[in-house]
């Protein structure tokens, strides 16, 4: 088996990082299958890839006909029996371990012996699903940013993927227009993920905690610093605030850190009771869609404080 | 006394920060008196800031004729008692907090009554050495970065500093072209600092201790994922692998961490006894003046891996 084999791929989980993907791999020649249990999230995900798509006209970064050819590539369906013709699935469900593992373990009895399994999770190990998957050589992680911007794969395997799959998801992610990005071995969090983790925690800690500086402070000073096109807080109105607060809140669980667990609490409070959740939802420490730190004047200090 | 009172500066240290602080001040309208204890440190600056100067012309951010009026304002020298026509006193001498506290207490006795104390300490907290220099309310740390590329200016007081001088010392910045980040309380390190280090220490854990990525990996994962111009170890190289050391290995001390104290031998064994203290050595994790990450190719991981 060998990248060129890989034809027909399965997308497993239609939210937004199914669509972009479903929509890349469409983009770079490939037949897509479109699968959600949900005939209304198939019927949202359509319409977004359709807008995703016209932006990419917009931008030049497609012509109309290849867009028009990309978009009659993807399929959409309820059924999993389409699994029986794909030879790659690339799931995105939501990031529970054992549903993660039952989709894989439903999936790895319909799709044929030669299909390889990628998981685009971005906070568990797939090691934790690997077994559940049945073809424990034939899967491994492979993990999405912005798909089209910010273009990096991470690829990750468990300690039973073979070499081979590795070679062919690399391979794969290349002709998707990735930049791929070999884990060496298996690690509880993604390179680019723990470091922003890393900035995240430290500038919660510095405005929450320590209290010595506001938002736009903080993120104005690595804007200026680092040469940074976002600061620390713009970053996790991008994450989203609940995702923020769920990772922050377990972190603080399992240390029982009394500062992290602050940083939960105001988080909470302050933002996402409030329904503030970052980008999607129109606010979270910034306003969208024109949120005060891409104004010229921010990095002068002349707005705000 | 207002910020229109602050007419002459004594910069104390001709080191690099010494010299691009003087000639921002100069090329800003202030006269500046150039100090060091030592005749061949003031030859060298000198002749460096004559460098930065024509750089700038180069640039086109001076005329010539700009340039000339500013190099003539500064005048250089090693007899501390110039000190007595100075309003404001900007340190830059090595990190040592005995050293510093002599310095201020020296220039207290020299210094008219009203002159404002600063000090462009990286790494120490100004109340290290409030006490010694005899004018409580009129010190405050006033640190710089690229002064006039990254032009952050962090102004942190000591619990004995007068709002008087904070607002001053914030205005003076403001002349000079810097954005200030004026701390709302004194804390061990300054946010961009604080960033920075969260960062470094997360990328030197996952290439020197968890062994799971090459230097250039985790520097390209960052600059496409979070869109940064120079990654974790690109900063490094110019941070310096020395001063980069010496703040590991005292963390490891500190906190009796066997991870950081890995993380500090290898920098150690693999940079810095070999003489590879990044840019200003021309070699570190890149090579210099020509590193890697600036190449095109380097994005897209054509190169090296």
């Amino acid at each position: 088996m060998n990248i060129n084999d890989i034809r027909c791929i399965l997308i497993v989980g239609m939210g937004t990082m199914g669509q972009k993907i479903a929509l890349q791999c469409a983009t770079h020649g490939y037949e897509v299958i479109a699968y959600d249990v949900s005939r209304q999230s198939l019927e949202t995900a359509r319409a977004n890839i359709k807008c995703y798509a016209e932006q990419l006209v917009d931008q030049k970064r497609l012509t109309p006909e290849e867009s028009n050819v990309a978009l009659a590539r993807i399929s959409f369906t309820t059924n999993p029996d389409e699994g029986t013709r794909v030879d790659l699935l690339s799931e995105s469900v939501p990031e529970d371990p054992d549903l993660k593992a039952k989709v894989f373990a439903q999936f790895n009895r319909i799709c044929p012996p030669h299909t390889i399994f990628t998981t685009n999770t971005s906070t568990l190990v797939p090691s934790l699903y690997a077994e559940a998957t049945g073809r424990m050589k034939q899967f491994v992680a492979l993990h999405f940013y912005g798909v089209w911007d910010h273009n990096l794969a991470d690829i990750m395997p468990h300690p039973g993927t073979s070499p081979e799959t590795v070679k062919i998801v690399t391979a794969f992610a290349k002709r998707i227009g990735q930049v791929p990005f070999v884990f060496k071995k298996e690690i509880p969090e993604y390179v680019a993920n723990a470091i922003l983790a890393a900035i995240a925690s430290t500038a919660l800690k510095l405005v929450f905690v320590d209290e010595v500086a506001s938002v736009e402070d903080v993120d104005r000073a690595q804007m200026i610093v680092m040469g940074m096109p976002i600061g620390p807080f713009g970053w996790l109105d991008y994450v989203g605030l609940d995702t923020v607060l769920q990772i922050t809140q377990r972190k603080a669980e399992i240390s029982d850190d009394t500062q992290l667990q602050t940083e939960a609490d105001r988080l909470k409070s302050e933002y996402v009771d409030k329904g503030w959740l970052g980008v999607k939802s129109g606010r979270g420490f910034y306003t969208y869609p024109d949120p005060a730190y891409a104004h010229p004047d921010f990095l002068t200090g002349a707005a705000g404080s």
